[in-house]
Parts: structure tokens; C-alpha cells; sequence
């Protein structure tokens, strides 16, 4: 009998809200005949994180939930921030969430970039043509680079060191091959495109070739490219069907282009996205880490976010810490038709950031109606 | 009776046939009554560089083309590079590029986004709703940060620093300020966004604390925001126009966002740029150097490639190193009518890039014509 603890953080603001519709997704799943048929539970525990946190323990994560994290097979998380508790000073509900990413060290940060729906490909303000059928994942090495590099600051000069060891460029390599395999799926892995600035940086240099060895050793089958980070800056906007595979970057360039990827899908709405600290099905025990891409949204009248990225990211839990594939399709299956299926279903529910004029509740029921 | 030193490097391939367009459009400009009149002349020298440069002196860059290049107002580039030649090893041809910018110092680096002619918005892959009206110029620091910090490289752990002194923060803050003004015009200063992730690294904080000094010492009057680099991906696709004025990056980023605005305007045919070793007009005489973004495109066919970049390139010369805006805003019509003015003068010439069949050579001679 399956059963899978489940730490839920809304945090601030939609945070709630959009995660309120997630969960409300997973219970319809849970209820659901083939699923219950195997027994499988989802223990949810609630806590508070960000600001909500702030407002009542005096700081933005508590010692607690990051025990309760490390207990659970995942944390699933909205948004934090808001103008109450600043932008700036120790007290920023940011910190919470690189904090929690660091104390479950995940690594591996996984953010998908595909259009939920083809009735939806006309949000983006990129061309239906250019953009349809685009389906990649951009994988970002989330814990090494020049994030955490040794820092220097003085009131003349500056500066991060950017630096990778080879066995933090491989490990990610590893997840990018567990990922072409899965993303691939019967019809054989997708391809690696791997990001780098080779002809300048050295620290790209090692990146280049610790990649190139551990895919000749490791996954020799899967088809590797290398793509200069430059040249993918534009490539993912005039062709970006042409990177349908997993996009391998290291954690600054992944910061860049999974905001650049989640322009092309039209909305932030639709950028779910997952943190790992290690590959699914490994020996380490781990905790996952998902959420939306978007933010807490202050200035958003109440009921009005659109769920779908953190449904999506629901979807994905269960998926990489669960490993119930067939389930999390059905749930990606079921946002399809929420957003689209007028013709047979009479569904064609959105919310205002793609067009529609649906409550954020509206839009979690349709995707549990059409669950 | 003004004379302009302009030293030509055609480079490889694709390369001289771009530039022999620009000189032809040079040649018609200073042929003009309204510059004959002001006794304007260009006294133009030819010479080689990468590829054609290794095949006659066995290097990319000699020493003379440095120095030629030093004694000269302006470099009118190419593009070099090609199979022939290789792309590893000491004997590069894409090392002479780099080279000789540093040799003048080229610490500015300019590329404007803007389409350059209503009719070929549609080259856009992004929708023309989204993309019309959109006129930013990218400006890049070009010889600092992580290209030419300290480097490691070792088998197991390799890095680059990333690191900015302030006066290097400060002068192309003051170039940002400058270009603000020209951009503008009459209607007062364009905006300057100015672009850091200084919410993760210290170069960061340096950078947008120098900017926000030199700022409100020196220009108060010209509005002056920041934005994070990841948003900046985001918003450059989804909604561009909003970033029309000045785009202050530092080199890496610079290197990234100047890509993603070329992809915006649809074609790297359509993105020009200066480099530049010193406010125009300033008291220390300096040599600009222009150049078209595209590379030297070895696969295409003679006579096919797309001249527009660099006749536009020319026309930024004449615009930074020759104090000629008249001419340069005469030779940009000229371009918008060439490619565009069907109606009026049954003009509607075009390259494959953009959709038509014309060759190099028919669309120098349109644009001409135009003028
Ligand atoms: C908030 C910020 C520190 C963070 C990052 O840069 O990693 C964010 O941009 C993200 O991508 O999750
Ligand atoms: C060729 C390469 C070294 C160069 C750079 O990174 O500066 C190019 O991408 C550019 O933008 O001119």
C-alpha cells in the first residue's frame, strides 16, 4: 500500500490559492478507481513558508519544516513575497526558498516548456507556426556555478568566481540522460542539447568535456549536441521545436533560459517546474521539490491566478518522487481538455493571463471535471 | 574639407561581398550633392583579415592591419571564419575579431534592435502585434567581466571570475547616458535599463550601485531602470517594445541579450553593430569599429547574402566616428525604402533571409538607388 507524505507550502499570496486547486487535483486522482484500486494515499501535511511565516514564527522557515521536508517524499510549493515583509534585509521571504532548495540539496532543477494545449499555442507572442509542437525541458544545474562561488565585495571591485567540479557537471549529465530516456519515451530517447560558452569560458570548457565523457561512457546512444549560449538566445526563439529534447545548462544559463522558455510557451501560467536531488529511482532516498515558475503575485485580485503550472508541478511529483507516469498523465491529459476541449466537452476554461475570464477555483474544477 | 580614414577588412567568405556593398553605398553617399557641397570625403584602404589573412601572411591579424587600423577614424568589418581554416587551434580565424578589438579597446558594443522597415516585420518570429514598434539598442561593455578575468583550468574543477571595477562600471554607464540622448532626439533622453542578477551575485551589486551613482551625479534626467536579467529574457520576447531606449548590459549578458534581440528582429541580416573606444566626440581620439552581427556563412551561394547589417553597420559609422548623423539617418531611409517601398517606387527588394529572391549585389544597388 503505497503511501506518500507530502509536505504542502502554499506560501504568500495566490501561493494558497493555486496550490488549493493542486491539491484539490490530486484528491480527485487519489479517488479515482484505478488508482485507489492499488491502494495509493497521499498524506498531506500544511505549513506555512515566506511570509506567512515571517507573520508568525519571526522568520521566513523554520527549522521544522525543514525536518518535515527531509521526512517527506516531496514539498510541494506556490509562491513566496509580497511588499509587506520588503524586497531587501535578512527578513526576506525570498531566502525561504533557495533555503529549503539548499537543505534538500537539489541539484537538478527541471522546468518543462510545452504548450498545455494546442488552442493555447496562440497566448504566446511568439507565431503559432514557430511554436507549436515545441516540446523540450530545459535541465538546470541548480547548486554549483557561479551562484555559489566565492564571492568578493568591495566599494571598487567585485567579483564571483564561476567555477564547476567534474563531478557536478556529471551528475547533471547522468539527469539529462534519465530525462531524454523518459521524455523520449517508446520511440527512444530525445536528444541532448547542451549549453556552454566553450570558445571563451574555461569554466565551459570543462563543462563541454565532462559531458562528452560521460555520455561516450555512459549513454553513448542518446544524441548529444552542443549549442553556445549565445547562439541558443536566439535559436530558442526562431526555432525553438528545433530544441524538443532536454536543454542542458549550467545554473546561471538555466536561469536565463527557462525564463526565456517560459516566454515562448505564452505565459508564466504554464511553467511548472521541479527540483531533484537526485535521479528518480536512485538508491539515495530524496525529497523533490515543485513548484510553479511564477511568482506570489501581490497585485492579483483574489481568485483570480491561473493554477495550471502548479497543477502541472503536481503532476510532475508524481511523476519523479512518486513514479506514477500513467497519473501524471492523466493529469496533463486533463488540462489539455479543461483549456481546449469546447467541441466535445463544452470545456474551454482560462483565466485572464490567457485570454479567458475564469476564477482560479474554475479552472482547478475543470481540470478535476475533466479528470 | 573633412577626409575619413576608413580602413576595410572584408574578412572571409560571405564577408568582402557584404562589405563591397557598404562601400558602394558609402561611395553614392559621398557623391551626393548635399555631401560634395560640404566637401566630405572618405579615403578608403583595403586590407585582409582571418582566414584570407592565414592563406597570404600565416596569420589571422598582422601587425600593419593593427596599426593601419589605429591610424584610422573607423574599421569597416566583415565577418570571418570557414571550414578551411578550422575552428580549434592557435591559428583561428575568429581570434582576429577578438584581437584587434582589443587592440583598440573597443570597451563599447552597440547593437540596435529595431526592424528596420514596417514590411518586413512579418520576418519576425514573434507576432507583428508584438513586435512592431520595437527600437532598443543593446549596449554591451566589451572588455571586461568574465571574458577576461582570471582563469582556472584544471582536469577535475575549472573556473573564470567575473569580476567589474567600478570605473569600468561607470564609463559605459556614461556611454548608456549618451546614447539615451541620441535615441531620443528631440523629444528628450530614451530610457536606460539597465541589467544585472543582483539579487544573486556581487558583481551584480557593483554594477547597478555604479550605475545608480554615475546616474544621479551626472544624468538625473534620464529615467533609469533595473531589471533582473532572467525577467529581461522573459519580457525582451513577450513584450519588446517595452524596453525601447537603452539596454545596459555587462559583457556575458551583453553577449546573450544582443543574440536574443537579433532573433526578435527576424533576422541576423537586420543587426548591425559598433564597437566603440570612447564617447563620440570626446577629447581622446579613438578608432570605431563596425561590423555586421552574422557570421561569415561559408555554406551560402556568392551573391546571396543579405547586406542590410552592414550597410547599416556604415551607416553607425557615420553615425558615431563621423559625426554625420544627416547621412546616416539618409542611408537608414534608404534601406526601409529599398526593402519596402513597393508602391511608391515599385521597390520591394529582398534577400532569401527575408523572404525574396534578390541577390547581394540587387540590394546594395536598390538601396542606392533609394538614396
Ligand atoms: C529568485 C532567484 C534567486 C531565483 C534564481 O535565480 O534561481 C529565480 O530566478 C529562479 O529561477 O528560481
Ligand atoms: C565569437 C565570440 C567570441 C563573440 C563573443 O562572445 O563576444 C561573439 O559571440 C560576439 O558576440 O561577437
Amino acid at each position: 500500500m503505497p503511501l506518500f507524505n507530502i509536505l504542502v507550502l502554499g506560501g504568500d499570496h495566490i501561493g494558497p490559492e493555486v496550490v488549493a486547486e493542486a491539491v484539490k487535483v490530486i484528491r480527485a486522482a487519489e479517488a479515482h478507481p484505478a488508482v485507489s484500486k492499488k491502494n495509493i494515499n497521499f498524506n498531506l501535511d500544511f505549513d506555512l513558508l515566506g511570509g506567512q511565516s515571517i507573520d508568525v514564527h519571526g522568520i521566513p522557515l523554520t527549522p521544522q519544516v525543514v525536518e518535515k521536508a527531509k521526512k517527506s517524499h516531496a514539498v510541494l510549493f506556490g509562491a513566496v513575497g509580497g511588499p509587506k515583509w520588503g524586497m531587501t534585509g535578512a527578513l526576506r521571504p525570498e531566502t525561504s526558498v533557495l533555503d529549503l532548495r539548499k537543505a534538500l540539496n537539489c541539484w537538478a532543477n527541471i522546468r518543462p516548456c510545452k504548450i498545455p494545449s494546442p488552442g493555447v499555442a496562440k497566448c504566446s507572442p511568439v507565431k503559432e507556426s514557430v511554436v507549436k509542437g515545441t516540446d523540450f525541458i530545459v535541465l538546470r544545474e541548480n547548486c554549483g556555478g557561479v551562484y555559489f562561488g566565492e564571492k568578493m565585495e568591495t566599494a571598487d571591485y567585485s567579483h564571483d568566481v564561476w567555477g564547476y567540479h567534474r563531478w557536478e557537471i556529471e551528475r547533471i549529465a547522468r539527469m539529462a540522460a534519465y530525462l531524454a530516456r523518459k521524455h523520449g519515451g517508446a520511440t527512444g530517447p530525445s536528444k541532448i542539447t547542451s549549453i556552454d560558452k566553450a570558445n571563451v569560458l574555461a569554466v565551459c570548457r570543462l563543462w563541454r568535456d565532462a559531458v562528452a565523457r560521460v555520455h561516450d561512457d555512459e549513454f553513448p546512444e542518446i544524441p548529444l549536441f552542443n549549442q553556445l549560449s549565445d547562439s541558443l538566445a536566439l535559436l530558442m526563439v526562431k526555432n525553438p521545436r528545433s530544441l524538443n529534447g532536454i536543454v542542458l545548462c549550467d545554473n546561471i544559463f538555466g536561469d536565463l533560459f527557462s525564463d526565456e522558455a517560459a516566454a515562448i510557451v505564452g505565459s508564466l501560467g504554464f511553467s511548472p517546474s521541479a527540483c531533484l536531488a537526485g535521479i528518480p529511482g536512485g538508491e539515495e532516498k530524496t525529497t523533490g521539490m515543485y513548484e510553479p515558475s511564477h511568482g506570489s503575485a501581490p497585485d492579483l485580485a483574489p481568485n483570480k491566478a491561473n493554477p495550471i503550472a502548479t497543477i502541472q508541478s503536481a503532476a510532475m511529483m508524481l511523476r519523479y518522487s512518486c513514479d506514477l507516469d500513467f497519473l501524471a498523465d492523466a493529469i496533463d491529459d486533463a488540462i489539455s481538455i479543461a483549456l481546449d476541449d469546447k467541441a466535445a466537452r463544452g470545456l474551454e476554461v482560462r483565466t485572464g493571463d490567457i485570454g479567458g475570464a475564469a476564477s482560479t477555483t474554475e479552472m482547478g474544477d475543470a481540470v478535476v471535471s475533466a479528470l
